[in-house]
C-alpha cells in the first residue's frame, strides 16, 4: 500500500510546508483519489500571505488546494457510479446538511458546507485525498486532468454568467481581465453573448482576453471617471450592455458597472472589495438595473464537463506554468508575483502530463 | 357642451394655480374622461415645492395629478372596449414608442413614455382629461372611484412585491410605514406573505400598519445601528426575512435592509434617497442577496382591479382626507404637512362620493 | 422502554393487518417519533385494493401511511435542530442520493428517493417510527398535530400552484373538487388568486368547495362537451382563466382544461389517468398554453407551516372522520366508500385530540 | 417616381399571379421599402395549394411572402431611427392593439396582430412594401440581405429554444431535419447546447444537419416504436436529453419526444399536426416533463442580428435556390417539390446578389 502522501500544509500566516500526512481511508460514500493536477487560486495565496480571508481564519494546519482532479484508487462500499481507475474532477464544496439551501438547489449558500482549503477544512494539494463520491465527476476520455482541475475556476464563470442571465445575443461588459474575468468571458461567449467589452489596467492581460474572444479590450487608467468609462463602453457597443460582470472588487469599477448597464439589465459582482462601498444605488434602482452577487457556485460540474467534452470552451491556454508538487512553494511564489494566468501543480510523480 | 375644465396647474416652483383650460378632444384611440377622484402623491408635492425631481424640471405650466379615476364621456373612433358612461381607472404612463422595452413587457422603462404630471406631460387633476383608451381600465360595479384612483399607489406595491418575488409563506421586512410601505404591506399579505416586520420612526404610522395587517411593528430611533436592527428583525421572525422592501431611501435603512435579509434573498429599493449611497455591498454579494430597484410599474391595473373586486385587499382606510377640486391648494398643503395617509381630490361637482 | 408498536401492515392485495413490529432505533441523523395523527390518502387505499400503483408493486409486507405528525421521543447523535418533546410534521420523501435532481432543488424527481408507503418503503401508520431528522419539521404551538398531518396533501396543492405560477389576481379553473382539488383551491386563494371556477360531478363536493372559498362551482354531467364547458368557464369569469389545475385524470376533463385556458396560460396535470390520452395538443401549442405535470412535491413543509401558523389557510374543515389506530381497517373502509373528505387515524393512545 | 410594383398575389387556392399593384404611401410611423430578398416558407406554399391554414382562409387576393429584407426608400414623418438607404430586415407581425399580451411582452399572442401573408393581411413578395418602422431592423454592413430575410425562420428557432430553456451544456433531441429543425439546431448550438441528436426519415437531410453541427444524426423509419427510439436517443447521449424540440407534428414523433426527455425536462412542440393527438401524457406528467408550444415568435430580431453580425450563426448554407421575382411561380413549384432547403426570391431588378 502506498504511504507517500506528501501534502502542502499551511501552518499559519506565511508558513507553508510540504510534509507527509497519512493516506486517508474513504468512508462508505467516499472515494480515495490519487491527485493529478491542482491549480493555485488567489485565495490559496491569500491564506498563505495573510492567514485569513474575512471571518475565515487559519487557526490550525490546513492542506491547501481546491482546483483539482485525480484518479480513483479506492471506492467506498456504497458508491455505485465510480470505480477504481476513473479519472475525476473534484467539486470542492460538499454540503454537510440537507438544509433549506440544499433542498432548494442552492447548496453553495449552506452555512455548514465543507469546502476544500477553507479553514478548518483541508484541501487536496497532496498525493492522496478522499472526497464525497457524489461530488467527484467522471471525466470523458477527451478531457484532460488539467481541464478537469480548471473546472473549478470555470465554475465561477458559469455561476456568474447564469446569475447574470447571459443569453443568445447578450452584449456585455466584463470589468477585469484576470483569471476570473477570463473564465467569465469564455463562458459568456459559449452561452451566446454577441459582443463583449473587457477592461483592465494592464495591456498584456487585455491581449490575452482578445485572444480568448473578447471583442473590445478597453485599457483603463487609474483616475478614469466611472461615467466617462460607461460612455466609452456604450460607444464601443453602440448601446449600453445588457449585462456587466464586475471582477475587480474596486469601488470605482463597481460604479462604472452600474452606470454602464442598460435599463432593465444586470450587474453581477464577482470581485471582492472592501466591506462598505459607495455606489450610485439610486441610478441602478430607478433604471431597474439589478445587482447580484455570487458565492462560489453550484450545479456547474456536469455542465462544464459537457462544454469541455464538446469543445465549446477551450481553457487550455489559461495554464501558463507547471510545477511538480515537491516545488509547491516556488509555485505559490510565482502566483503571488502575478506571473501568467494559472499555475498548475502536478501531484502524480509518474504522470506530469496535462 | 361642457366648457368648465378647472385644472390644478403648476406654473413654477411654489406657484400652483387653479385655472380654466380648454376641454380636450380625444383622438381615434383615446377617450375623454370626466375626472372623479384624484389622489395627491408625494411627487406632486415635491414638484410644487421644489420645481423638479432629479432631471425632470418644470419649465412650463403643467397640470398635476396622476392617481386618478373618472367616467368616459366621449370615445375615439377606433376604441372598441370602452363606451360612454364606463367608470375607469387611469394608468398614467403610456408608451409612445414600440421600443425594445415595450416589446419585452417592461414598458415602464421606455425612455420616451408619456407620464401624467412628469414634466412636460400634463396630469389629470382637472375636470376633463383625455387619455389613451388602452390605458383606461373599466371598474367593476363593486369597486369605487376612490379605489380606482388608489390603484396607482397600489401598483407601486404590486410592482415592488413582484420584483421581490413575494410568495406564499415569505417572511418580510418592510422599512418605512408611509403610504408606499403600507401598500407594499397590503400587497405582500395578499400574495401570501406569512410574517411581516415593518419599521418606522413614528408610532402612529406603525399603529396604522398594525391595523392593516403587519405582524411586528418595529419602532426605529435615529442612531439605531443597522446591524443591531437586523438582529432585532431576525429575533422577531425567528429567522432572517426572505425579502426586504426598503421604502425610506435613507442610507442607514438600506444598510439595515442588506444586513437583515437571508442568504439567497432579495432587497427591493423603493424609497429614493441621495445619488450615492455607502452600503455593505460585499455582505450582500457573498450571501447572494440580490438588490433590485423599481421604476413606477407595468402590467398592474388588471391585477389590482381583480384584487379589489374580489375583496382580497382593502385600500379604503388609506383615504384620510377629501377636498373638492376647488380647494386643491389646501389639499396640497395638508399633504405637505404629512397629515394622514392619502388626500383625495374630488373633481366632479355633482358627485363627491368615494 | 415502550414496546407497543402496533402497525397497519399491508401484506398483499386486500390483506391489511394490525400487528406488532419492533420499535426502531434511530440512526445518527434520525429521530424516533411517537406518531400522533396519520391521514389516509387515496394511494393507501389503492395499494390495499389493488396491490400496486403503476410500476410500484407490493411484494412484501409494508406499513401504510404517509400523511403524518408525531412527537420526538429519541434523537440521533448528530441531530441538532430537534429535541425530545418537539412536535413535528413528517415529510415522507427523503432523498437517498445527492444526485443531479437533489442538487438542483428538485429532489422529488430523484429516482432512488425513499418514500413512506411506496413499495418497498414502510410508511408511518404505527405507534413508533424513525425518520430523517432533516425531513421532520417542528410545529409551532398554534398548529395542531392534525394540521401537521394535513401538510402532506396541502403540499400537493402548493407544488401544483407553484408549478402553475399562481399569482396575485390569477383567474383559475380547478377540475375536480375532491381532496386534492380542495387543497389546490385553498392554496390558490392564499397565493392571491382572484376568481376560481371549480367543477365536479357531485353537488355536495361543490358545496364544500364553495364553503372553502370557490367563487364559481360548476356542476358537470358525464357527456358535457369539453368545448362547451370551456365556454361556460369563460362566461363565468368574463374571460378565459390564466391557469387550470386538472385534478381528475379523466380524458375529457384534460380536454376541457386545454380548451378553457387563456393563450399564454398554464394547465397543470395533478390527476392521474390512463397511460395514453387523446387531447387537443395543437390547440394548446399554437396558443402557447403550457402543460405541466406534478410528481409529489418538494420544498413545501416550511412554507406550509408558515401558512398554517399565520392563519392564511384553514385546513381543519377537511377532517371529517377520526378513528383510533386500532380501528384502521374500518377507517380504510370509510375512505374506500368515498365518505367525507379526509379520514384521520389517531396513533397515540393517550392523546386522541386534533 | 417608381411605379413598377410587381407583386406575387394569391387570388384563391392554386391561383398565384404576378401582377402590378400601386406603390403604397407610408404613414407617419411607417417606412416604404424596396424589397430585396424574400424567402418562401412552407406556409406560403400551403396557402397556394390549399387556400387555407386552419381558420385562416384566403377569401380575397393576398400578396404572399413574409421572410423579407429590403432597403428604405421613404420614411414616415414620425420615424426617427431609420433613414433613406438603410438596409433592414422585416418582422412580419405588428401588433395593432396595446392589449394585455403586448403589454406583457408576448405580442405574438395578440389576437388582432397584423401578420404578412396571413389572410387577410398582405405580405411583401413584391417590389415595394410599406411597414411599421418599429418592426424594421437596420442590418449592419456585414449582414447580407439574404441573411436578413432568413431572420424570420431563424426567429422560429430562437423562440423555440428560448421557450425550451436551452442553456450551456444542454443535451437535446430535435425531431425533424427540415428547415425548422435546422434553424433550431443552429440556435441551440449557439446557446451552448453540448450534444444534439437529430432525427429524420431522409438521409440527405441528416447529412445537411451533420454539416450544420448536429452531433448524432438518427435515421428514423416509419414504424419505429417511440419507446425504442427514445432508448436509442438515450444510448447515443449516455443519458436522456434535457430538452426535445419536436418539428414534425407527427403523432408518433410527439410520443417519442415525451418518452425520450429526462425527468424535469422540456418538450417544445414546433411542428403542427392534427387537431387531436394521442400521447403518453401521464408519463410526461409524473416525470414533470413540461410540454410547451410556440406560436411564431417575439423579441427575436435584435438578438438574431447580433448573432449574425458576430458570426455566431451561419445561416448562409440554408439558401439552396434563387429566382428573380418574375419567376415566382417556378420558385413556388420548386419549394412544393421539396427541393433543397430554402428558396429565395430576388425582388430588386438591379441587385440580385445575396
Amino acid at each position: 500500500m502506498e504511504t507517500d502522501n506528501l501534502s502542502a500544509v499551511l501552518h499559519s500566516q506565511g508558513d507553508l510546508r510540504l510534509e507527509q500526512r497519512p493516506v486517508p481511508e474513504p468512508g462508505p460514500n467516499e472515494v480515495l483519489l490519487q491527485m493529478h493536477s491542482v491549480g493555485i487560486c488567489g485565495s490559496d495565496v491569500h491564506y498563505w500571505q495573510h492567514g485569513r480571508i474575512g471571518d475565515y481564519v487559519v487557526t490550525k494546519p490546513m492542506v491547501l488546494g481546491h482546483e483539482a482532479s485525480g484518479r480513483v484508487v479506492k471506492v467506498g462500499s456504497a458508491v455505485e457510479h465510480l470505480k477504481v481507475g476513473d479519472r475525476v474532477a473534484v467539486e470542492p464544496g460538499v454540503p454537510r446538511e440537507m438544509d433549506e439551501f440544499f433542498k432548494s438547489g442552492r447548496y453553495n449558500l449552506s452555512p455548514t458546507i465543507f469546502f476544500c482549503a477553507t479553514p478548518p477544512d483541508d484541501g487536496n494539494l497532496c498525493r492522496y485525498y478522499k472526497h464525497s463520491a457524489n461530488f467527484c465527476y467522471k471525466l470523458p476520455e477527451n478531457v484532460t486532468f488539467e481541464e478537469g482541475a480548471l473546472i473549478e475556476p470555470l465554475s465561477v464563470g458559469i455561476h456568474a454568467c447564469r446569475r447574470a442571465g447571459v443569453a443568445l445575443g447578450s452584449t456585455m461588459l466584463i470589468c477585469g481581465a484576470g483569471p476570473i474575468g477570463l473564465v467569465c468571458l469564455l463562458v459568456a461567449k459559449a452561452m451566446g453573448a454577441s459582443k463583449v467589452v473587457i477592461t483592465d489596467l494592464f495591456p498584456e492581460r487585455l491581449a490575452m482576453a482578445k485572444d480568448l474572444g473578447a471583442d473590445f479590450p478597453l485599457l483603463v487608467k487609474r483616475g478614469n471617471g466611472p461615467q466617462d468609462l460607461a460612455k466609452n463602453v456604450e460607444g464601443m457597443l453602440g448601446a449600453q450592455p445588457h449585462i456587466t460582470i464586475e471582477c475587480t472588487g474596486v469601488e470605482s469599477s463597481i460604479q462604472t458597472a452600474i452606470y454602464a448597464t442598460r435599463p432593465g439589465g444586470v450587474v453581477v459582482l464577482v470581485g471582492l472589495g472592501s466591506e462598505m462601498a459607495t455606489v450610485p444605488l439610486l441610478n441602478a434602482a430607478v433604471r431597474e438595473v439589478d445587482i447580484r452577487g455570487v458565492f462560489r457556485y453550484c450545479n456547474t460540474w456536469p455542465m462544464a464537463i459537457a462544454m469541455l467534452a464538446s469543445g465549446k470552451v477551450n481553457v487550455k491556454p489559461l495554464v501558463t506554468h507547471r510545477f511538480p508538487l515537491e516545488q509547491a512553494v516556488q509555485a505559490f511564489e510565482t502566483t503571488r508575483q502575478g506571473q501568467g494566468v494559472k499555475v498548475m501543480l502536478k501531484c502524480d510523480r509518474n504522470d506530469q502530463n496535462p
